[in-house]
């Protein structure tokens, strides 16, 4: 099941809602439970569809597994096409997906943390021997969230523009010290992140040991959906990188040293994982222009493809364009 | 003037609200402005004191500048002492300090940066020529957050657990690409930081570039109070460490290299700062058993004292005894 925030306007506003995806099309999740239940007899369907799937992504992943079920519920529903099918409030419950803004599945997280597993990623450099003995990681931007299809300016102050192809888990279930053999019933599901990177700002910053700041937290594309666990090959999945339509890299999810279980025994170690946190694997290998050793220019589109999930695209934009 | 955030248990549930200290006893802001309208013979007090000072400190940042002036005007009512003062609602308006909970001043910033601006913490390795170009930080964990007061459990994988004696900014008026002159327009105000540390764990992480992870991420201390920005020195107020009630240091905040403004021109740089965005200074040199070569227990009681904001106390308990 892949589930999508996309943005309505209207009359009295702008709403973000939640939709699963139906083929091509987006159900509503709030207004066809609220649907379905009328259907089905229910008293006060739109109260009880409002409590059990809410229309913010945050607030649906913290109801937990309920706000799952009925999501799903609302998928096997048969509900009929058109835009003429509506909830008891009025709520429209079916739209095409070219008729709304698709947001990031999540766009504003509870918080970011960005792992690198893959041995073959920035092998320029020796890796120390802690990079074999933990799932090292540090923090993102979680204020910094850019859409799919957005245009991502390039940073004034940067010369090395970068994107980073990896994927993230999005958890559902909150937890502190969960074992690895565990740690996917914590786990909601799963979306393409390009961890933008401005590569001259980030190593410079790294001459401290702090990690990088400045040269990440600029920009994080998260997209286009969130597929639950159960419908996406998390340890196998294949992927690609194309710049302007060409194809830069493919490669696959299959090499990573440290898996997505140790990832979140390792952060959820005297720490509670929260609903909405994100945690990216790091960079599959090839999947940025510094292991490529070929760079972008302002202008080019960026789309990360991966089997299962779909495409996550930007368009970097000169200094000043936005 | 001082703001609090402290817990009140009721028939109906525990609930949060926010304080101005009024020497031994806390006014709560939003039942006070409401009293202060319905003095004034103001329609709808309640309602208007609740959009105006909400009882939750984010939210009350995010109202901004209105909401400062509702609750300095709260203080300045000259409100009458006693348990019976109450607001039109039935709220009560007044409590004394030791009648209540206080919580960290904002229980949930919306962000945690941490700099190092002070050249004599860790002196003991080089600094590179990058932490004298830019005021370098990390970005910390704003769900670990501890109450003043609160037993910290010393994290059963770690041989050495430090505290850090920092003063941090807490963000009120949003801005992008601020100026350093004009930074101090967008500081709500400043608490006392300690930044709990698992050194062993921390110096292991810093071995990949990455920065401070697990190594800080367990426990992060604010509090006692936020002291709005035009009463407190923050380029110069004294500064104390004790332990167990020993002095271990005093300072002073008089030798930060990069400046407030400075970081906030900085970390604001083609990224938005939020209200509730939390900036730390980094340790005051000697503020921590790194510096001083001299290590706390479990058991012990950290105290960090700040001329113009109070004491932050916390004691570090046994593994596993909480």
């Amino acid at each position: 099941m892949k589930l999508a925030t996309f943005e309505v306007e209207t009359d009295v506003g702008r709403f973000r809602r939640v939709g699963v995806v139906d083929e091509a099309s987006l159900l509503d999740v709030t207004a066809g439970y609220s649907y379905v239940l009328d259907a089905e007899g229910t008293p006060k369907p739109t109260e009880r569809a409002r409590s059990i799937v809410p229309p913010d992504a945050l607030e649906l992943l913290r109801v937990g597994d309920d706000a799952i079920d009925a999501a799903r519920t609302v998928l096997d529903a048969d509900i009929p096409r058109g835009d003429d099918v509506r909830a008891p409030d009025g709520a429209r419950v079916r739209y095409d997906e070219d008729e709304v803004r698709l947001l990031s599945p999540l766009p504003r997280p509870n918080s970011i943390r960005d792992f690198s597993v893959f041995e073959g990623h920035a092998d320029h450099v020796e890796k120390p021997d802690v990079w074999y003995d933990i799932p090292v990681y540090y923090k993102g931007n979680p204020d910094s969230v850019v859409r799919p299809g957005a245009d991502v300016p390039w940073p004034a102050w940067e010369n090395k523009l970068d994107f980073e192809l990896e994927v993230a888990a999005i958890i559902g279930s909150p937890g502190e010290n969960i074992d690895a053999e565990d740690a996917m019933d914590h786990v909601a599901g799963f979306t393409i992140f390009n961890d933008f990177t401005a590569r001259d700002t980030q190593f410079r910053e790294m001459e401290m040991p702090l990690g990088p700041a400045k040269g990440k937290d600029f920009a994080n594309g998260f997209g286009p959906y969130l597929v639950t666990s159960d419908a996406f090959e998390a340890d196998g999945a294949a992927v690609r990188a194309r710049v302007n339509g060409d194809r830069w890299m493919s490669g696959s999810l299959s090499e990573m040293y440290h898996s997505w279980g140790e990832m979140i025994e390792y952060a959820s170690r005297d720490e509670t994982l929260h609903p909405g946190d994100i945690l990216g694997c790091g960079t599959v290998p090839g999947g940025c222009c510094l292991d490529l050793d070929r760079w972008i220019e302002p202008g080019d589109t960026i789309e990360l493809e991966v089997d299962g999930i779909g495409t996550l695209s930007h368009t970097v934009t000169p200094s000043g364009d936005e």
